[in-house]
């Protein structure tokens, strides 16, 4: 029975590659109103491709980009898929080897690779279940099942209207349990289905000094400079054991349960190789812990953009009024991203000296999450995954912030099982972006097992 | 004698600000490569009002920007006027109330002013010579006298093609004393001869870690961030009492003589009203020393511009490959720039964790200097500042660097007399610029009065 399907997916791998080419070809850069246009382009895109496939799909309008909402009813029990259809912005552009929204076909170190900007993060991902679906309905006339598919446009800009949405439309969106693709594999062989998820907490800072650009020859010496200032400021914000000196950062973190520890170190993973290839090979970060440690146990404050003064070709001598930063918490446990935002801007506050001030933008606020797996669907994930992949399965945790799961359990009391199929390599987030068709090909076909278990 | 000339300035006031304005409407940033045909522009607008006005000029290129050389021969004593056209870059263009380069008349704290990039830094400053001397023709039927007109277009850029022109030139540039205007008054009734100026080094520094951008989900914690590692070296670079901790940077700093300390402290000079002017109140830098004493004395340290990461709208959890900043450090007395760059560099490098590196570029290295008040044409400059000013004017130090006063020293062995007419509120290297009508005006009176001391 699932063989029909999984055959009909290997036949249509071009023309579901050409659909998805069409897809990446939309500029929608959620995080810069200049895209707007764009990610309601590309929720129109899907909801005519769902329409066709038989789901009753609408875009909902939002204060921010859209929702999409395909719902297809049947007997049995019922599924939501979520997936995002925005992307990253593309900067820095010129180290882009080709368009980040022409798709291109590039040689990888697994075979052929789709090259462009959300090819991995997350539009080749959603249309791996799109296309199993597809592939379904092919082979059997109908869509798989009771299914929701639920996509949203501003997942990588903090997902503003997400919680509103969701609390305004539990109805519609209300199902048994949740599937999301939107992770990775954890080795070429082995596919995973993620159980933990730091939290996320962004925040912008200004430092203001003097109240007009300064010539440093004039006033170089005697009057403050707001570039030093936030320098002071950012290096203090860890101690030589690399933690993090916010007050109250640690309080609500967790020691990391010994049977998970014990799980994540008998896995196959090379904390070399992870380091080698993005040409670094020290652990830097908190003083004694392991790579998966950290990224899927530990909290972290990471400083993701720094600009002020000059920064244009040559030299200009100027004491500038302003200086900025992007600051970023990973979050873990019970850490409370409201609290720890509070701290943080008590803790830059204190720091300043005379004749500055500060101003702060939030940017997100999630808390991490944790899945019970107890539920019978990750049982089912397990098996689907470990028949389609050369090696079993397995359970592990995620260093990056997919607040939806979260929002799930508080929100819709549902369980969300997280598999993906991206590689440590696609470069999401990063000039060159890439979605190997191995990925594309076996995660639409372990997506189909996924759903043969469950329905 | 010197009347009839006065008169003449004061009743052709309006068609000199015209020449001004028209010079003032070229682009002629020098720092950023895409001007250079303006800076070309400029240098031949000169050559051709100083050949109108009946110098034999000509436009000298250089693998920079060019120079303008106008001489004209006479009996007497040979003065070397020296000035820049070049201007500074514009940006944040938003805070500019109208278009730099479209000067217009607005009313300022001292009556009428022009705003333009340019206006007080350096087009209006050497124009109040230019049309001294066309005045003086006016009047007499002849220039001055003895006077060679020496322009150059990089001052605010470094100056790279300057020392290797005046070694080429010596012939052509020799002469007796110069006269520099690229100064500003001590106060609003007080003219200045500038006798002490800083030197400068200008360096930029990139740090790199991850040899990509990496997602701060994926790898914050265990990789390095570079905008931390410049964070702390920068931070680094002054100690708790505001002194720069480059190693033997104070080495060659002399202390103030007692005399002249005093004939400073003697100056009607307000340190709070300086600091307020700009938004400040409280002496920032060295602990300990006078505001004058820190501008015109002591040596700093400056981030003059940082960037790195995203700075774009919104949000992104980018670990960056790379970390930018421009520092420059003013320099007094005997300290050796190339020397300080190399202890700079050497303490930058010390302080790299592992698995980062450090790429320098220089941006222009200068000797402080200090003029030889001896040579009879400071007598002279006094005596006719005075004559010109409600108050007597006064040898001050700056702040700024003019690197040509040291340059004409070492190279050609004439000492330089430093006058000129800028205010503090002037905004030069900000929004906003402007240059009094009254310091054009008298400026222009002032050297004709300079001259006939001098001729």
């Amino acid at each position: 029975m699932i063989d029909t399907v999984l055959d009909r997916i290997d036949s249509t791998q071009d023309a579901a590659l050409e659909r998805l080419k069409q897809l990446l070809r939309i500029r929608s850069i959620s995080t810069d109103p200049e895209y707007a246009p764009d990610c309601l382009a590309a929720a129109d895109w899907l909801v005519s491709e769902l329409s066709e496939l038989g789901f009753d799909a609408a875009r909902h309008d939002t204060p921010g980009h859209p929702m999409v909402v395909a719902r297809h009813s049947a007997p049995g029990p019922h599924l939501l898929f979520y997936g995002h259809y925005d992307v990253q912005p593309v900067d820095p552009l010129n180290l882009w080897d080709s368009d980040p929204f022409d798709p291109q076909i590039v040689d990888g170190d697994m075979g052929p690779a789709l090259r462009a900007r959300g090819s991995s993060d997350d539009k080749g991902q959603l249309m791996t279940f799109i296309e199993a679906c597809r592939a379904w309905k092919d082979v059997h006339g109908t869509l798989p099942g009771n299914l929701t598919i639920f996509l949203e446009g501003e997942e990588e800009s903090g997902s503003p209207s997400l919680v509103p949405f969701m609390q305004e439309n539990k109805d519609l969106l209300k199902a048994d349990v949740v599937l999301i693709c939107d992770t990775g594999l954890f080795g070429d062989e082995t596919p995973a289905i993620v159980t933990r998820l730091r939290g996320l907490l962004g925040e912008e800072l200004t430092i203001t000094g003097p109240s007009l650009d300064l010539h440093s020859g004039m006033y170089g010496g005697p009057a403050r400079n707001p570039i030093r200032v936030l320098s002071r400021v950012l290096s203090s914000l860890h101690d030589s054991h690399g933690r993090v000196t916010v007050p109250g950062f640690y309080d609500d973190v967790p020691d990391l349960p010994t049977q998970i520890k014990q799980q994540w170190d008998g896995l196959d993973f090379d904390h070399s190789d992870f380091l080698n290839e993005v040409g670094l090979s020290e652990l830097a970060g908190e003083h004694g812990r392991t790579a998966l440690e950290m990224i899927w146990s530990r909290p972290t404050c990471e400083i993701n953009g720094i600009w002020g003064g000059y920064n244009g070709a040559g030299f200009k001598t100027v004491l500038p009024s302003e200086a900025h930063a992007k600051v970023s918490f990973r979050l873990v446990g019970q850490q409370d991203p409201h609290k720890i935002r509070e701290s943080f801007r008590a803790m830059v506050q204190d720091m300043l000296p005379a004749d500055c001030t500060v101003s702060f933008k939030g940017h997100g606020a999630s808390m991490a999450s944790e899945m019970n797996t107890d539920h019978p669907v990750f049982a089912a994930g397990l098996k689907a995954l470990s028949d389609e992949w050369p090696k079993p399965a397995a359970f592990v945790g995620c260093g990056g912030s997919i607040p939806i799961a979260g929002h799930f359990q508080r929100i819709l009391g549902m369980e969300s099982m997280l598999v993906g199929f991206g590689r440590d390599n696609d470069a999401i987030h990063s000039p060159n972006e890439k979605y190997d068709l191995r990925s594309f090909h076996k995660g639409t076909r372990s997506w189909a097992r996924i759903l043969a278990e469950l329905f």
